[in-house]
């Protein structure tokens, strides 16, 4: 794993309570259960999977938000409960049913979360006979706890902070995510958790956390795999009295700190992707439109010759080049430079007459490259995180079930 | 390697010779150069990589196509000569000169065709040293030895050939091909050569060899990665005196021989694919439309995640379901079959109520794998081939240059 790499920086923020627990989903007995409950008044955004198999927990939160605002969620890692069918349905609105019975709230407002293994029934009783425990232990400061809970292959937990002071007041945003692998999110990446104490009604916070999720999440891959259970939420309790609808300059401030801790948590997952050595950035700059940027980069990103390259520390343009070309973008090949880290590689479409095999070698060196692709026919940019393939990735993935 | 595999059966045709030598791209001294001497009046067809940044040999072949009839081609491994700029072309030409110059023809009626490294200067005078010596080693049964002499990663040599008896007379076809890693053809494979002495124009040659690319080496893939060299050429010497133009008999039983031979060839690369153990078929059936049916096969074949479980034996459908999910193609999730070998997995988008474990372990066990994704929603369908992925895939490529 890249080191310099995940900061865990929490904060409580007031309306929001966490508790953690161990059902025995994991077979080695670490905690695989959270709940998060809401103060009265908490408004929640969300954005899901777009992959076709969307696991019934992802069905269940997509209706209940649209009847009620979430009280509680309750999350569960080592069984995803995808592709289980209307059993699948059922257990998700059992679990639901527990955490309303514990706490005399309707059914609607519990959203369900599951991480892990696709294509297994849910083990409910073993989750809900633990929900009573869970609300005796709800505090304002369990997210490094709850964090650790629902990672699966994750091997840190991954929590990140802001606190904002605007002109009315302070307020605080803290977020969790989850994630490794089977990670290109298509909307929003496994599971993420972010809250907040400002005032807004779901309209506003849909739309911040879309547009945040849209330059984050949706601008990562490790393996070009799109979960079945992607999930990320923005909940906000509205406790600090910062009422963002009303005050433009707060929004503003709120946005640009909500953009910025989930791009952390977005590179969080990046630096503890399966199997990763590497951090790679790849920008690509002047092209014309936003689209074949995000092509060219996320076709750089998911080629598999170009990530055991990175592994490998092999300054192998050719492949780069070979992964632009295929990239479906229009672009101009003749203009294209190429560069990693301050060593030019390729200078208008050809070997850059500056390189040197030992000046790539040095660039390929660290555990963080940089890379950037000029097109130098227009003005838009996009920028994508990725991670090298490796043995480890390998051992993993052919490892996970058995 | 998974064994059962590929076969190297050819067979001279007439009017087509072939020299092969060592000229010393190659590192460890193996032949890296091959000449191929069509008769006069053969006809070549040829499709070429879609990669913008096609390699100058592929912009040379182009260009001397669109004004006469090749009589010679000449193809090195150990470099690809893509990414060279305006250098690469003259380096490319000079190569045709040469054998021009021997063989008393107009350079432009000689193709020049690379693969290997992507980015280096081709050493002209190696190849061009060597050109002499090759004219006087030209011969009918030189197939093998040219088979070997330009694969790169490849550990085996791919030739195949068909023998058809026509009411018009015997003809035969012979073809070779290299390729095993950087492969997800867009239009033909690394290289691919084929022969017949049907007597064809090159309009017909051209149609035969797209419909038969469009249904082998368009239908494999490695790793999703395209190259910059690909080329699938078919030409035809007349000698046999069989007339595929004005025979329609005869035509339909090339074109079926052809596209016979063409596959079991692309299949040649996928059971010699970068670190394979495991050939996988991955037929989806009864689709909407042929595009949806390939979007769903592509997504599975590629994905790395499918392709670690193939590689542990692991029958994890739940990554298949995600593959499928991802894909892009419009399907309803709720119809949905998967059914490797025998063995049910999925059955109407829920887990197969008769799966088992075992079941899903025995089906695996092979070295050859059977995948079938059943859409229920049309008549639609399309085959797939591919590999897994192993550690020794990311062995080979992050040593391949070190």
């Amino acid at each position: 794993m890249p080191t310099g790499s995940v900061r865990s920086t929490w904060c409580a923020v007031p309306g929001v309570r966490l508790a953690s627990a161990a059902c025995g989903l994991k077979a080695d007995g670490r905690d695989d259960l959270v709940l998060i409950g809401f103060s009265q008044g908490s408004e929640t955004a969300a954005v899901f999977t777009r992959n076709l198999f969307a696991a019934a927990p992802v069905e269940i939160c997509k209706r209940h938000l649209g009847i009620a605002s979430p009280r509680y969620f309750l999350i569960n890692s080592g069984n995803a409960n995808a592709a289980t069918g209307s059993s699948g349905m059922a257990d998700a609105l059992a679990c639901c049913n527990a955490v309303a019975a514990v706490s005399g709230t309707d059914p609607e407002r519990i959203l369900p979360f599951s991480t892990g293994v696709i294509g297994e029934r849910l083990p409910v009783s073993k989750i809900t006979d633990e929900v009573e425990d869970l609300f005796s232990q709800l505090s304002d400061d369990g997210w490094l706890r709850a964090a650790k809970a629902i990672m699966t292959t994750d091997t840190i937990p991954k929590v990140s902070s802001r606190q904002i002071d605007t002109g009315a007041g302070q307020a605080s945003l803290c977020g969790m995510v989850k994630g490794a692998g089977m990670i290109q999110p298509d909307m929003a990446t496994m599971l993420c958790f972010v809250c907040t104490d400002v005032r807004a009604s779901r309209e506003t916070l849909q739309g911040l956390l879309e547009h945040a999720v849209n330059r984050s999440f949706n601008r990562i891959t490790v393996d070009s795999d799109t979960s079945t259970n992607d999930s990320c939420t923005l909940t906000a309790t509205g406790l600090s009295g910062v009422d963002i609808d009303r005050d433009s300059g707060a929004r503003t401030m709120f946005s640009e700190a909500l953009e910025s801790l989930m791009v952390e948590l977005a590179q969080g997952i990046i630096r503890d992707a399966e199997g990763a050595t590497r951090f790679v950035e790849i920008r690509v700059i002047n092209g014309d439109c936003e689209e074949d940027c995000l092509k060219v980069a996320f076709s750089i990103a998911n080629s598999p010759l170009v990530k055991t390259a990175f592994f490998a520390g092999d300054a192998n343009w050719g492949r780069i080049v070979m992964a632009i070309g295929k990239s479906g973008a229009r672009i101009d090949p003749s203009r294209v430079d190429i560069r990693i880290g301050d060593a030019g590689l390729m200078k208008n479409g050809g070997r850059d007459p500056d390189y040197t095999e030992s000046a790539g070698t040095a660039a390929m060196a660290g555990e963080e490259i940089g890379l950037t692709v000029d097109l130098k026919s227009g003005d838009c940019s996009a920028t994508v995180w990725t991670s090298d393939l490796s043995h480890e990735y390998i051992r993993i993935n052919a490892e996970y079930r058995t």
